[in-house]
């Protein structure tokens, strides 16, 4: 019984609140739920709804006191900023559009902030934002919940510890199937430009994609040629994406997400090549990673099995053999974030290996490639600069 | 947002106290990580090691004040019965030879329970334990957390629809590979019949297999000729068990378990086949329900996947695709038990659906299984009966 | 482009003859195609069918000749052996109650013998004919094809190289859904015990997964606690198996086969477990092989893959990553009985390599254990002993 | 056992001559198996090395008389060409720079051709050898052997039949490690572009991916947005390539090709979503198609498991559950160019599900294909036309 680092370090919880995610959210409830998981936070206060009045009654339903329970967003953060006892960290769940908001608020009153993804609706508020973490010192967590599967982390370090020799090659798919079906479904505000940003598909899970290649290979997109379009009739919005990549150091790779893959469930998969081998690894199986180093045989790494390095380790609270899924995940950017934050306050220096959530420069990344795929798509496909400066 | 049913039955969360899983222990985090994840239970006592000092220190570590750390589990109860605000409900983690006599305690203090598999480590004991759950009335939870995933409970309900006609061969197995070096390893109490019970691999995995049967098909045991012993030089308990049944309703089975498989993992599988199709299910890829019709192409049933049926779908927090693993099997069980705890304790009757967790019964029935093994073996593979009443 | 062994040692290739296997046969289109694969064999007369016009019809539809399409076995054998030219390789591939006839004859008439399984219809035939091929000093191959796939052989090389230290446990299944259904379906001989056997479900696939089981370990089974019987209303033959085992050198197994698992399409698996590690396979996807060793993660062999021994990269084609099937197990029975007798006509030894065909021993011994099987099971499951002399 | 369809209409097999494939090919062994295994061709005569004595001598070691073992292809097609039992029909598995000049030759001397791929080193062959074929009226079969598995073809009726809708998105690769390592390796002509073609890669398995996508889709490629280049140091000609499609009907799609992913053994994989569901195939488990409708569990169509509609049934010499592979692929189109060819000769019509092998015009929009990919690389990824008319 690994003592709870939060705890060890100040003798008590997080005090958290969170924006969003109240009845009818499925990622609400997960990020409650990840927040629960390893007991780091407690849930202080909410305001769950864009309805003040429904915001109010689902705060009480999830047994937070009235006062605790707030209209809005801006009023839960004056508020709570102004108790002794408020929340010291925000979690936003918000739609797309106002996540810049109220994470610059957040920092301004010296809140830590947990934020969905994409991090921001526009380029310009995540540069901004971006700006703002630096400037803060505060933690900032992106909640990319894929970069937090065991075996996610365990391709990160097989790749920074060189298994794979120079990386060459990646390809990076997700396709989804809940929209392929005309009209706007649930969530209607996502097929909104003006409320999910520039690219539904590429802001809903192409950032997730881009993410995931990067924190495994620790390379940058420099370039890419791409398209981005509606294949479903009538869609307004983009629903599919595809993209060549020139990643530094002269690695290549291929890009391909969409929503409109009619009865697909979530299939994100992950192929790295590097001069020494190859490593695969895909979210419906996601205990398992495939490692094919030349002249052996493939090899299947498993969350605390043989060979599991300690990024993964620490990331899997279970024995080899009993699957985690997306709330163990996702309750990792959590718990690593609590610990960033337990040490900020304690003076402290945290553990590195609980640095690797992702992050604003993540997130100012996810929009750069957003915004590089949508004008390389409209530039007929050329080759299309993307920043990597942090 | 579904709201937490036993908030809104209650107004408030249960109280939980835990006996056992402390330092060391994999079980004890996942007991109270399965508690936390639905927000149905609060911690608030704990006695979590045979050391007193150790129990008091690790209870502290969890945050709970040093009043509610007790120093053995008799304590706790004792001392939590005699509160006003005491725990109503105790989960038990300890060893085997243990179990019963915490839980009867509790329940003549009248707490409802939730309690580790095997039910109790001999015979004679889980036949007592049952008629005081029965005389009890209240709620009595073994956690055998295959019963919770949402595929096997599809499996279960698919079953009981009739979709594979009348069943006719089971087969199950589970296979680890802990135990395939000699020696006691970690946990050495289980490795001494007088702590772990008359057969380990019986206890500690057999117990699953069989339940994870019962809960599929709906049918008892009624005979078995088997084997059981140690295929591992020096060890002086069973690391291998294996068995042919005779189930109700004529159907016949293959039962295997063993803990001495070197390099294996935590393969548990079962297979059922009826007259109209069979379906599998394996543990390692938990969300893959197969399902084998007669004159239709296999099909694949994942949670809240195209087919889900209501007791699978409520077994499920999360859209079709992304997984979950043992943490929310086994959280299933405890969410399901506070349902009935609640409904208990507020006078109504809980959704049927709730009441699908195993209880004394299913416990009485994995001790005879148990006991049916051993003696079949000790005969010779002779067929030897097994009781199915209640 | 390795030279083809039959036709370097004879400059000619051996000229087989085939009983059995004519029109809705569908073993006699898969021995024939075998036979053609690696082109050692010229098929040069045929006695297809039991009719004696369908037998000539069906022999001159294949292109042979007039004179070489025989009405019936005995006729072919005693015309054949009468000519220069005749054949001097018999395949059987008739219903099993003609196998010895058959075999014995072709002994007496000096021809090398292939087989289709199980080798005869009962064990005193199977003892008579294994002593009759000892003394014949003729090649008999009985076509077991499963041990022709190049990861069964991988696996075999692997526990005689040691690499799973002592055999410990093995489990072995072989589950078919086509006589799910009442009624004899297609062949119906299979379910007369006058010409199919014993036991139809142990002749048909039961002595598959033993000699798959004997294969691979190099083990006999010593002695078996078994039941077999219809599960299927109205069968009159068994239609499951099940077992446990005692092998030499003290391991244990679980043996279990039906062909009335509804849907099931042709699920045969083995897993063996030795001190040192677990290897895995299974016939649907027949490819891989999973080795699992102490401390190391999950390994897939495949053919041509890294790290093939020489037994098994001799029994595939084809570079690595690039199928074979069904058709190239059993074709490499023919390619190596076909080298064994190209070596005697020759006077010279065969490569030992080319050795691991299915032989009159191996046949024996799956008789013997289909007995065993019968007789433990009449006697209520008591361990009935299985002779391991040659 | 259906009548070989060749003999049946000709009282006899057809005669075929090879040109190529001789020591160290692994395609010279494949193609005369595949001609072998349904036992519609009986090899007559061969020219099997572009060294004159290798070639007769590799010649006789196959059993051919010295007088059909020619020195070189020019010498084979004359000299069989006057012999009144010549060869009928010839297989071409030279290097790529020699197709068009030995397929045009046999079509002026009136045989039948099968030709391995890409069908001509460059574009300008290509469309000069499709109007040949045209104009003489001959059966030419481009061995594009991926469009001969069951599942694939399955997967083409199901298109064909709407089962998917109108065909929106498509997503095929091809990745293998053949060439991680720098230098040429085996057959190192491939890497002259004087010998090869333009672009290794995509000639040696562009085509095949791409060959695949139309087979199953029915729709032609008709822009691309392309990069073809080298990953490893020091080579010379394409490595990888990667494209963005745009097909018939609007349907849109990701192309990713390379040799250089070490130790990936040989993964194709198509994935082709209409309005209506979505299906996939993975060639190193060719026995499963995946298909996934809307509303529908994920359905495993297998070869002739239920739901097997007859282009795929016929594609199949088994009972369901017994893997075929590539050998098998590759023979079924050899059996299918048999039985046009045999149509041919006889004055007869094929069976119209015969007449899906790949063809000269398959051949043209392969090497159309390459051009275009070529093309768009040079051209910074710019959209780029790839023509659709025969």
């Amino acid at each position: 019984m690994a003592p709870q680092p939060v705890f060890a370090l100040l003798g008590r919880r997080l005090r958290l609140a969170v924006i969003g995610g109240g009845p009818g959210s499925f990622i609400g409830a997960m990020h409650r739920q990840a927040a629960r998981l390893d007991d780091a936070y407690t849930l202080v206060a909410a305001a769950l709804s864009s309805d003040p009045q429904t915001s109010v009654t689902a705060g009480q339903a999830l047994g937070l006191p009235r006062d605790r329970c707030h209209a809005d967003g801006d009023t839960l953060l004056a508020a709570e900023a102004a108790r002794p006892d408020g929340a010291e960290v925000v979690a936003i769940m918000t739609p797309n559009d106002s996540h810049a908001h109220y994470a610059m608020r957040a920092l301004e009153l010296g809140l830590d902030v947990l934020c969905d993804k994409p991090m921001t609706r526009t380029l310009a508020e995540a540069e901004q934002l971006y700006q703002q973490v630096q400037r803060s010192g505060r933690v900032f967590c992106l909640t990319h919940n894929y970069s937090g599967y065991p075996m996610v982390r365990q391709a990160r370090a097989l790749v920074a510890a060189g298994r794979l020799g120079a990386i060459r090659l990646v390809q990076v798919e997700y396709v989804q199937g809940g929209r392929a079906r005309p009209g706007p479904g649930r969530r209607a505000w996502k097929e909104d430009p003006q409320r999910g940003g520039p690219s539904l598909v590429m802001g809903d899970i192409g950032t997730h994609a881009h993410q995931l290649m990067r924190f495994i290979t620790g390379l940058e997109v420099v370039q890419v040629a791409a398209e981005a379009g509606s294949i479903v009739p009538q869609r307004q919005t983009d629903d599919y994406a595809g993209a060549l990549l020139r990643l530094q150091q002269g690695a290549r790779g291929s890009f391909w997400v969409t929503q409109a893959a009619a009865g697909v469930e979530n299939s994100l998969r992950i192929r790295v090549s590097g001069a020494q081998g190859t490593l695969e690894w895909q979210q419906e199986h996601p205990q398992v990673l495939q490692l094919r180093l030349l002249d052996t045989p493939a090899q299947l790494c498993t969350p605390n099995g043989p060979g599991t390095l300690p990024l993964a380790a620490r990331a899997s609270r279970i024995v080899a053999g009993h699957p985690e899924g997306f709330h163990e995940a996702f309750a990792n950017l959590y718990a690593d974030a609590a610990e960033a934050m337990a040490a900020r306050r304690a003076g402290t220096v945290a553990d590195p290996l609980a640095l690797h959530f992702p992050n604003a420069f993540d997130g100012l990344q996810g929009l750069r490639f957003v915004d590089a795929v949508v004008r390389s798509s409209a530039a007929g496909g050329a080759w299309t600069d993307c920043a990597t400066d942090g």
